[in-house]
């Protein structure tokens, strides 16, 4: 199984990318073969119905596009802006669900996750992102993961400080692995 | 009283736009100051915490907190894209929100509308843009107007068709006015 | 497959029964053994804390659970109150939630469906169904079904008048059904 | 102003109740009088629209209706089940909005808390707990309290024993007797 790990932060230093990163490692580690996509690769201008009409799908958009389709599964790893979704994230799923005649969210086995420096973890935004995804008819797992306090979870070596925690992750990552292969079955 | 009217949409021949330019009709014959703006007008890069950090709020957004901060309230005039808000108005609200000390989204007055050709006429992403306004303490009117089949719904002065459906907006910013008033007074 | 249909209703008359009793037929001539089941048979207290110490779970709660365990999948159709989830389909789902080591909910594949008089056929109330659902671990399917007008929907014969509607209601099933084969492989 | 506060849980030794009691309080000492309502006192069956065909509304809803309409404004203290509203509070919901011509939720301003054992403090039931409120154009306002860790969260004398929250509570609720002040106005 080919998963793909989107952490949807533009920052350098992301917490999110620094647990795609664990993920990555926890997914490989159950036979997966894991690519940590970099958000940067997916540049693309704000939506505009008048320049998709002019010029089609931008580059990024296509590029991830082509990422989703090339892979059997999500990993989608968000930070959490103003209790919602990143407005740049929404940015990406809008401009990808205008690809006809179907589009790559379809059916696609997603897993939601988060890293957020505060007590919720983000979970609030996980809630709101599930609704775009699921409207575009993508398999959204309901178990999701949101790590709070996270500037403060990771240990040297990348792992989750809090081992019980660590384990809810790597029992997660399993089922999803197993709920993407029978849907993908 | 002056009214901020934000259509949330880049597209030049947009439906919401026409819906800015009945409601800047309507508030004005109730005494309102209205300004229409043009969405382009406050155009700014896809929020990215570390340009934030290293250049501050990118011109449009400063312009979009100067204009709601010369107005008393705002109407937002928004399609809805994917069952949500659209990425590039969640955008412009990220972008916003990290003015500081305090924003501009504040105990500012809003009032959420939405044309839309479907049959739901957009209600439910405005339901979902409460939510970001709301947790940056906005005070969004609590009625909202949401115009199904919004291809057919203007007449050609640009009244709506269905008199009734007209009168209802008429009554919602006749409220809002006095909701404003209060909240500001 | 057995399938469960539960229209969360308590009118004797409800559009959801009529529209729980189209789905039946649908699902039989798609070869999956379909129960209608009556909402009444589930009747239980409000929910009450200090009541379940004393008492433990309700009867309707415990048949509702050994119904939904006794199938492999639910069809929940539920009219829309307010905007959300009725209470008193709401007040279920808490009840069942409570089941311990684990509860009826979870990894069940269910099938939202709503319908109404109202433009918006209930769409709303279902997206805020998936919420409780999907926090307890239900597989709930991302197509969902809303019937706007409901009240003159149907034919005589219990149809959709509708031939393109009907068309997309028993593509749904259909996809439903093979949905809950793999995840229940 | 008068002020009522319903803690929506009918348990007796209620988290929420105790923070309703604290609200009381504090409330007071602004110059409020607030009254503490018990939950138990709006006792009503499960909505059932035969039933309100047959015999309107029940006793324990049109004592609602009149306990909000005798105050100026509501403080509603309520727990999170499965991620959402309470099904008891719902159904209470769902019963006051059917008075005629106009409910008792229309216009009333609200201000929501929550207090919860667990992390997130119950914000995300308070989320959707705006919705149907809302959708009754009560008028809710922005700024939510949710207190996490409530087992642990109040000293002997029924304050917080974290000072930090307990002052941004009393700012919370004077900024709510301003608010409902300026739209009762």
């Amino acid at each position: 199984m080919k998963i793909l790990i989107l952490p949807a932060s533009l920052r350098k230093d992301s917490l999110n990318r620094r647990l795609g990163t664990l993920i990555r490692h926890e997914l490989e580690a159950r036979g997966a073969k894991a690519t940590l996509a970099d958000f940067h690769d997916y540049a693309m201008p704000l939506y505009d119905g008048d320049l998709e009409q002019s010029s089609g799908l931008p580059d990024g958009a296509k590029k991830l596009a082509a990422d989703l389709r090339a892979h059997d599964a999500l990993v989608l790893v968000s930070p959490e802006y103003n209790y919602s979704i990143p407005g740049v994230l929404k940015n990406a799923i809008d401009w990808v669900s205008r690809e006809r005649p179907t589009n790559a969210w379809k059916e696609r086995p997603i897993l939601l996750c988060s890293a957020s420096p505060a007590g919720p973890g983000g979970i609030r935004g996980l809630w709101q992102l599930r609704i775009p995804l699921e409207g575009n008819f993508a398999h959204v797992h309901s178990p999701m993961f949101a790590l709070s306090q996270a500037h403060e979870a990771f240990a040297d070596d990348g792992s989750l400080r809090d081992e019980k925690l660590h384990k809810m992750l790597r029992d997660m990552l399993g089922g999803f692995i197993a709920y993407a292969s029978a849907l993908n079955g």
